[in-house]
């Protein structure tokens, strides 16, 4: 029969489209995997009255191994609800492809996802970012943020902090920027300074988003409140970018001026 | 009252989500602005039934004005329902900007946007993207796509290519690549061969897709059938990117060896 994928989009149940709510209604069995990213707003229950299904939570194992959600898609369709849009973490690639290789018809129902979120609800242009990095727990600590940074910035263009989560830990605003400039302090390569410009995002997508732009040395004392966060630092700004900054996240337009970059 | 600026999505009118339908349902005015892109199965009359309103479209110059809109926002819920993603465009942001300025309450429903879901229907990493480019039609004939690709390029970057549309005329994939050819053919620079990798993609983001890669000299004789239409040049691939460029975009596996990237 299918396997459908169907994304839930960044905030709550209501970031699902109508032609993923349809092919969740067409389906006979629903599977939800939750630990590529947080919805903050999600609610399971009113997702299955939303539907008219039961829903199964399943982690990521049962995913990478895939071998029960193929078997069940060649008599029955199956829907796998993800957060965001179901292809931007590339976890459900490899599942799609082999689905694909056995012959079962795929769906997939796009959905808003944190990759096209962040630079229009802070109005950053998409293209203008270059690649995206996870700062870690300390417990796995990594340089490739700060590497990632330094080369975008060469470049001139924005970057986009995912912040590490596990479980029921979610890595803060606050927590992010002190990793940063724990890495400046090892690499002493000058990249990070504690009046650098950074967008702390929390919840985006919603009507309880909270963003707000600053020096380090200022964002780093706001409470951003529940996750998830992450972080932006931008890069070389145009005109109409600056602009969107001092009014969607409320940076100071002193602040814009005479930047390093 | 408020301005709600709400994403249709890529594909048809099932593409807007619950909270944008929940939005666009609470409104007193909806308008509906369709030139930043083609929604290529969008039923209008459709759309008008789901929401339980009149639909009323407005032209460029309506939202570049603004006037109207700001007026009516400030008495009445207004909607303004967008192709993609409401902001991906970056038409969109200053009437936000002046919204918000003037203490209108903004509302945003996010929605499918082109940008993420390219990458993920074709199986490329979306961090992986270099700048998009439009390539324009020759009345307005423009190497910008051509610097892009070159950069792109040398950084091991993908692009993605927009193709130009006006009114009733839109740019094919094969026309798309003609002109990239042109562009070789005047810059002499040795970045676009008949033998590079290309992928065609057209009507992307529903069933009735359609997604083809391969040689430009043999992409450029398919039929890819009505608009939208983009191109994508990749970059330099992980391996499970080709894995999923063979399956998705049917690329010869060959094709894959031996690149100069």
């Amino acid at each position: 029969m299918t396997l459908n994928f169907i994304g839930l989009g960044v905030y709550d149940e209501k970031g699902i489209t109508l032609y993923g709510l349809e092919l969740a209604k067409n389906s006979d069995i629903i599977f939800l995997e939750k630990y590529t990213s947080i919805i903050p707003y999600l609610n399971i229950d009113s997702l299955e009255k939303i539907i008219g299904k039961k829903i199964i939570i399943i982690d990521r194992k049962f995913i990478e191994d895939g071998e029960i959600i193929l078997k069940k898609a060649k008599d029955y369709n199956v829907s796998i609800l993800t957060p965001g849009d179901p292809f931007i973490a590339t976890t459900h690639i490899e599942l799609r492809i082999r689905a694909e290789k056995q012959g079962i018809k795929v769906n997939i129902a796009h959905a808003p996802s944190i990759i096209s979120v962040i630079p229009g609800e802070i109005g950053l242009q998409n293209y203008k970012f270059g690649r995206s990095a996870t700062i870690t727990f300390p417990d796995n600590y990594s340089e490739v943020p700060y590497d990632t940074l330094k080369q975008n910035l060469s470049l001139g263009l924005h970057t986009l902090f995912f912040l590490d989560l596990r479980e029921d830990k979610y890595m803060s605003v606050n927590d992010g920027l002190a990793m940063l400039m724990e890495m400046e302090n090892k690499r002493k390569e000058n990249i990070i300074t504690s009046d650098m410009l950074v967008i702390g995002i929390a919840r985006v997508g919603g009507p309880n988003q909270f963003i707000k732009g600053g020096r380090i040395s200022d964002v780093i004392k706001i409470d951003f409140g529940p996750p998830p966060h992450c972080i932006v630092i931008p890069g070389k700004l145009h005109f109409m970018e600056e602009e969107a900054l001092i009014v969607f996240a409320k940076i100071d337009r002193e602040l814009l001026k005479n930047r390093r970059i």
